[in-house]
């Protein structure tokens, strides 16, 4: 019925109008032209049940141009997830449901967050790469399609522009995955103008080198008939994904449509009057959605319930005749381990011989691996580097989706995008590895598992100076700060084996924020007295003596050099190893104290930049400058951090405070 | 001479394979694999003058697989460049001229800094951009010529994959850079294996989208006439950049040519002498290089020396023709302002309306724009936003090339990668704008700005919470820590129009640094006392009072909040602006005992982290979590950010103190 479809379409143009204006604040433009898009998808397409929005089988939906919000809770509200009026009036208000942008655990139903461009397509590559997965892995001859959902995306002209939607759709081309249907909101619009100013390449044609699908569409404005012919066309495409390209009118109504001066700003009042009366509406409705039309949402989201009724009979069936998968498969939606599940964790003696953290990260990596079948990840093309080959398993590729270590490429960013996806999936924990260095690759994309509550590892190897020769454009001098200076981000960098393990632990344990776990390239020996349980509390005494007259406190390879510089000052140095600053943190005064007892000057080794350690300490002998390259031993010594000099320090800062007060660490006005 | 051709590439793969022989590190495969293009680059097609490498229009190279740099050293020796045979026996060592990745600074004829994949090819589309503007705004119709250079680039498959060589190449096919030319060294090899692993795009094909001519060239490992034909048909492309898709061995001469062993490790002695006496030379010389094959290489030198020669003397010829464009052209090539320059900086009194710092950084960056025609840049598609708009400018498109305003579209990557090939090209001084978050995207190419010390200005605007709904997606609360914990890179966030100036005069006058300029989205009204001079320390009371009880530290928009608290603390509170923590950081213990006297608590206020904050203050009211959607002035009573709650805090922090000694923020042990 070609005119409830425009009905339905108008009704959610002006609702997305809607809020925009009580916010006053917001964007009206992109909902206004992506609504037959929208509209298709959930009436015709996905399957998705709005009570329960973490049914494993839903299609996932990602709103790439996550500016287009409005749009997306539109949706959400009109099907029936739980997502009132009131929270659509309460829009871009602070505790509401319905943020300046999409945020994957403020409202039901949005996947993931988005809003940073290139980023939410860049994930839904990372959720059909974990439905291929989890496919592959749960579903039997018996039972081919307990998991079979599609991912859906709606990006914009900025998410095609930013690198890291190139490099995520090079690798979703490259992996043949069919489960993934993009809509591209093509309407040559962008914020500085017509697209005709900096984007001209032909995106159809990119996507194609790619090995995707592509089909154009155009006159959607008005009529949906191509788009749904299109969507069917792409869901046929079995091993490659595909990008359809819908030819819109920005803020399409409006008396401004077409122009970028629809983009970010409410409609002014006589325009959205203007813009229902021409729908049909009343002008000064506002809020208001028509009774046919919101039956038509209703039903569909009926629809999708009785779709997930259907599937949990069938999962029942499965319960029974796959009992093991199927708990497994329960335990691993939970997100959470098995109880005894640290039994893995290999140990090591302070007799065992010296390895790079990077080795023991090797080693610790591949028992969880062995352990936990949910871990799965790769590097960006630098496996021989990192160690994080997973023996347990062979390469995700297709016709081998069963495998677990993911060859990202050269493509840090898209990685961690990726990673993301995989995560909010659900039943998975994806670790991404590259460089320390190159973590500014995709900054972005971490800060958003950080922000999203996504358990990802960040596994960083080559993490200071001592990574030698590749010199300073590899030498990661201040990318500890960076990680340390993220909320709810974990930075944790472990100074032997059994701080490796203890790494991983809490990683791992962590369910709710990323970690970033930073590895040497070169060996540090196995300390006596490091633990797992140890790195949980972010920082410990190593190496204990009566009455502490100084303290030196470091983090991994800068570790063994204290507890060489502590023997040189004699009788009262105290080694403090702090692999996680964000941890110690979050400890009590009384555990800071027993560690930074009052009265004891305390003195931070670190690699790489001292920027934010003054919080833990009185003096710092760290980076000030960018490193060099050179043969790794003679950087230490080039940049003073031998036993002897950080001695000398030591020994110079308990003089710097003999008849002086020693300012508390830890006792502080909060 | 095909066979001497080949004797002189086969010099050049020993010469770059005895370095990491010599080193015990480092990368021979892809130098040996692209032999063949730089000796027909350096001998048949560059324009450069060993004995000068400023010369204003040589040709510009640029190796982006900058691991590959044996091969550009070995180039630089072989043509007569100042670099010895010594100084490539000193491969990778500490201060050597050869570092193991090529550094600007370090070396003469070595353009840009690269290693990190995919800046080099970003920078050179900026190199590509600095020519055609330098051209269009120095060229007469007497002088067509002056400037005419052509930027060529090697790079290798890890370049491609990155995401900021697409944005990059796709904004170079806009522009339609004729006077760029790609050598992509297509050798099927990456570290982790096969580029099947993770790489099956159609490179040419998604060129060819972005409005790039391609060409492929096979059998290069032996027979050049192909290559050097494309060359010269990409020579004669002048609208459109070219990608020369180059099938090469990597490795080539060694045993274990074609595979990823011969990627990043030294051949082994017995392979290395093998190589040798394959191309017929002696297989236990190191470093020696065939007389004829060096005479080959000087002649070519020489060559570009006489060019040099004859382009001088039509520069005399400029000179007196266009005398006080030469006399520009020499001022902006040296760096240097003329000496008022600061005169154009509009200045404002406390009578005056506040305003957003994003509005007075628009008055300030025109006021200079006007005065200073070698400052050029553009916003990654905010130009509403960032109010980066040049007045007296048009853009920079094809067929206008003199525009100076350029539109890098919704690629922030890209962008800050070509501004530092804007700068690194010579006269001119670029700015990119983004959000203030969104420096996160282009991080690694900020990072090579300050390691290659050019002089970019990044304006970024949105500058924390104050940015309001669009969120928490949005808002930045750890960008500033990251870049004050980047060695060599100023972070300036100022609180009024006044300081805005200064931050501009930082920028400008600091040559061998960037900038980052942060800006408020909302409005601060103008402080009296505030002045250009007072930026430049870094940090200075800007409340004074007898006798400071407590002190008052912040900036950006922070400041005339502490300014209201401080009203309402009563006597004794002082209030510090500190614009640019790392300019403190510089000053001496003298001044900065001036603005934090002993004895005084500071507490610091700043709507984004705390990290690094204990540097400088006793208690921090900053940010401990991301941020919220929506409207300012209630996210900033939501987060405690009130003049009530700071007064209460800074009367807390003064309890707190009392009849305990304050810690020094300026006497430390260093
Ligand atoms: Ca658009
Ligand atoms: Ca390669």
């Amino acid at each position: 019925d070609m005119d409830k479809d425009q009905t339905c379409i108008n009704a959610i143009r002006c609702l997305s109008a809607d809020m925009p204006s009580a916010a006053n604040s917001g964007h009206p433009g992109a909902p206004m032209g992506c609504a037959p898009l929208a509209y298709l998808l959930w009436t015709k397409f996905m399957s998705y049940d709005p009570q329960d929005p973490s049914w494993l089988n839903r299609d996932r939906f990602v709103l790439s141009n996550g500016h287009a919000c409005a749009l997306q809770y539109a949706m959400l509200h009109l099907t029936g997830y739980d997502l009132s009026m009131e929270d659509l009036k309460n829009f871009r208000q602070i505790g509401s449901k319905t943020p300046g942008h999409p945020e994957r655990d403020d409202t039901p139903g949005i996947e993931v967050t988005t809003g940073p461009l290139g980023q939410g397509v860049a994930n839904a590559v990372g959720l059909a790469m974990a439905e291929k997965h989890m496919a592959a892995t749960f579903n039997t001859s018996d039972f081919p399609d307990l998991i079979d959902n599609t991912v859906y995306v709606i990006m914009g002209d900025g998410c095609h522009q930013e690198g890291v939607s190139s490099e995520a759709c090079s690798l979703a081309g490259h992996l043949k995955l069919g489960n993934l249907i993009v809509l591209y909101d093509d309407n040559s619009i962008t914020i500085d103008g017509d697209t005709s100013l900096s984007f001209t390449e032909d995106v159809p044609k990119r996507f194609e080198s790619y090995g995707w699908e592509t089909i154009t569409v155009d006159g959607l404005d008005s009529d949906i008939t191509d788009l749904e012919a299109a969507i069917e066309k792409a869901k046929l495409s079995k091993d490659k994904p595909t990008l359809i390209s819908c030819k819109t009118t920005i803020g399409f109504g409006s008396g401004i449509q077409g122009t970028h001066g629809v983009h970010g700003a409410p409609l002014k009042p006589d325009d959205l009057k203007q813009v229902k009366e021409k729908f049909g509406f009343n002008g000064d409705d506002k809020f208001v959605v028509p009774s046919d039309a919101l039956a038509v949402f209703r039903e569909a989201g009926a629809k999708g319930a009785a779709a997930h009724a259907e599937w949990k009979g069938r999962f029942e069936q499965y319960k029974i005749a796959e009992p093991a998968k199927a708990v497994e498969l329960a335990r691993r939606l939970s997100g959470k381990l098995p109880e005894d599940w640290r039994k893995c964790l290999p140990t090591w003696t302070s007799e065992d011989p010296a390895l790079a953290s990077r080795q023991t990260s090797e080693k610790v990596l591949n028992a969880i691996a062995e352990a936990l079948p949910e871990l799965v990840g790769g590097s960006a093309d630098l496996t021989p580097s990192n160690l994080t080959q997973l023996k347990c398993s062979s390469d995700f590729q297709h016709g081998s989706y069963e495998g677990r270590y993911f060859r990202f490429g050269v493509r840090e960013h898209g990685m961690a995008a990726i990673c993301n996806g995989l995560a909010a999936y659900g039943g998975l924990v994806p670790f991404g590895a590259t460089f320390f260095n190159f973590i500014q690759y995709m900054l972005p994309s971490v800060r958003l598992s950080a922000l999203s509550h996504l358990r990802v590892l960040y596994i960083m190897t080559h993490d200071s100076i001592g990574l030698g020769e590749d010199g300073p454009t590899h030498q990661p001098i201040n990318a500890l700060a960076l990680c340390r200076s993220m909320p709810n981000c974990l930075a944790i960098r472990p100074c032997d084996g059994n701080e490796t393990a203890g790494a991983y632990a809490v990683a791992m344990e962590n369910g709710h924020r990323p970690s970033v776990l930073v590895f040497s390239r070169q060996g540090l020996p196995q300390q006596d007295g490091s633990t797992v349980d140890k790195v949980f509390k972010g920082a410990y005494t190593l190496v204990n003596c009566e009455k502490p007259k100084v303290i030196l406190v470091a983090s991994g390879s800068e570790v063994p050099l204290c507890v060489d510089a502590a023997k040189l000052v004699g009788e009262g140095a105290r080694v403090v190893s702090m692999p996680c600053m964000d941890l110690f943190e979050e400890q009590s005064a009384e555990y800071k104290s027993t560690v930074f007892p009052e009265g004891v000057p305390v003195l931070a080794v670190e690699a790489l930049s001292g920027f934010g350690w003054d919080r833990y300490s009185h003096a710092q002998h760290c980076m000030k400058t960018f490193g060099a390259s050179g043969p790794l031993k003679k950087l230490f010594v080039h940049f003073g951090f031998t036993p002897e000099n950080i001695s000398d320090k030591a020994n110079g800062l308990v003089k710097f405070y003999e008849g002086k007060p020693v300012p508390s660490l830890v006792n502080r006005f909060e």
